[in-house]
């Protein structure tokens, strides 16, 4: 498209072209954590936050953040997700701060990964956990928001060491 | 993925996975009414609401409605809709209270059912009615909302008994 | 603006100007029905739906529906709701169907009322509900979706007859 | 399905059903100007705007806007894009006025075009040049919001002649 | 917040604060052109469009899209709209080529004007019209977008000269 | 509401009621961490990323984000900001690791804080960041995510200690 060539192009933020690349089975698996008083996990377990069920909430949070990652992440393709799972650990740091761990697997058959999609839900549901529990607790910390896990594609298995 | 066995996902609600479904055609038809007074119908079908016009509107927002239908429906896939066409029926019930259907097709080539996109498209252009008619009658009542036929994918062919 | 008296504005739908208005505190309860077979109701009820807590995923679609309102209903304006609450009831229907009620309480102080967000909370839960549980019972029927109260606003305290 | 042959569908808006159409890679470019002072030009070139860096936020709203058509625009269907490029070009008409000119390609492997995705980007990025530039020049016009090129489809190549 | 003095905030975009204006009335107008073959308006205007009633589907657009204007455009201020009227009008240029104008009014009551929501929903109304005709006249061009006049808030008062 | 009490409101999520809180001035401040290679940040800075300019597109994704997220976060209510204000800042931790900063003050006048959105568009951002380095880098760490300082409202001021 020779007419386009005096456009200035250079430095612009693209969408890269993924048109050559072949529609195949993708999953990829997300996880993060966030820090709290060891009160505020008790409550969320014994359904006392005054929001509601905290984990159901964060889970659908997470579920639903997953399909509108493209509308969050401006250079993102968009991508048609297959299936989307939520799961949830506690516990206690050994200096005596109590943890929320969300893990998120996604997964598509697509051109593109869903790592993006993975790590938008984990981010989602913690900020929802925050969001829920923020009167009791504002110093809440979220922390070690990474990717564990993907298949699929042209750069195939990538797992995060010591994970 | 073994190092996620230790998260508990019972009972979380999921987007299920339908990686290994094949993409078919699939046509979903749902339809519903909303009963109002016989002078509410005969505003709508004069152009007399202050509003617009109503069915005018009530269509577009079916359409509308059914894109958006995985962000309204937490755990419903996103698909992408090959075609969506929405009709219109009214008359009056035996005892005297006047009604509009609303009937909405739609079509998609692919992994999952497009059954919540035609009910979804049908509640929303019923709300629509609701909406573009409630300075005159706030009584209205949306009423049988309902699918009434699907065809593609595993399940094959469904149709409601006495439509 | 006597520059655009020209334009022809006869027919057009409008969000009506409603800047004259004051702001007041207003609130809108609606309720609506999704009929089923007796079964489905007690899987739900035991949580036996694959595809997760249902009645927490719908009391979700419900609050996150109504602060999309403005984006589902076309006219519909725009308003920041205060406060949303969903609640939830069941039993059977003397032919022998199980129905599960829906009711959602909507709040803001604004200048408009908040019979749509109620109504499409309503809705937006029920369809959830279909579609959490239509893999065993596609013949679910949405039912009885109308506005029982509201407050506020010029228009004042309207209540359903024989609600 | 012939128990809606009875539905009035005469003149209702429709998503066309293009289901039996065959996915094939397409690309579309369109390109559009807005007009405004010589001094708005050099403010936004040497980045003196108040609210940023023009050009890079009207990007990212233009690869934004593109995913989103379907949203903005109602009976277009929903594609998954697969590249999103934006250029600008600045320059001084022969009446003394700057123009800034935007340019889109849109790509995507899908039943149709993306024609309407590129010129929405195209919009919405010159929109987003007005809206950064409005304190210091109201006045600017935004002109020649047009198709250039498209490829791919049933209907094939199509460039638009002296483009 | 002197924590944060150290960061680098030199050239970013931001929504820019208008915490300390007051709430007025505002009025915003704005208008725009699409020029076609004289053969589409005359399709346009006798309802044979294949997509549907051009101007309806155009004018719901348009009441959406100034909805969600600040999605669009990112540094955009979040306003509740209180009013939008949309209004179309056609003719021939000298030229033989036919045109359809769109203009949006908008009201709100707020912090800041409604300029971009007007230019917004009128740039959706054209593209809507493109995208309903393109089917027979991919060679339309969008034109003219501009603000027509504005009133309330600090600027006050401001009319296009020769509108 | 009398007729309401039978339902079962016991556990169920909600937007808790604000009506009755005063419309004040509210300002939050939140900042985060994203951890990457060194030579990740090298090329941010130097502007060696294909996907375009890192910070620019961090920067609008964390602005957008901000306005979304009554959608992103399920509980949340509904505000509309009046300012939002990016800022980076980048290092290496003793461990050799290099760092970017985000920190993200949002304001409202409204009944509620903006501690989700400040701390949802510090996510949005580092998120971009990841997305847009990805290709080089997948084992970043997004850490440290909290809230800096809030004022205004019932709680008043509060202030991270050892921020």
């Amino acid at each position: 498209m020779g007419e386009l060539t005096h456009f200035d192009e250079q430095g612009r933020a693209r969408m890269v072209d993924v048109s050559e690349k072949s529609a195949t089975a993708r999953v990829a698996v997300a996880r993060g954590s966030i820090l709290m008083e060891p009160e505020t996990l008790r409550r969320i377990k014994e359904g006392r936050i005054k929001k509601g069920d905290v984990l159901a909430v964060a889970d659908v949070a997470a579920v639903m953040a997953a399909k509108r990652t493209p509308d969050i992440i401006p250079m993102c393709h968009p991508i048609q997700l297959t299936g989307v799972e939520v799961g949830f650990e506690d516990g206690h740091e050994p200096d005596g701060r109590a943890y929320l761990n969300v893990s998120v697997t996604v997964r598509c058959v697509g051109q593109t990964g869903v790592e993006m999609e993975a790590l938008t839900a984990v981010s989602a549901a913690l900020l929802t956990v925050y969001d829920m529990c923020k009167a009791i607790d504002k110093g809440m910390t979220i922390s070690g928001v990474e990717l564990i896990e993907k298949k699929g594609g042209r750069s195939g298995h990538w797992k995060r060491k010591r994970g």
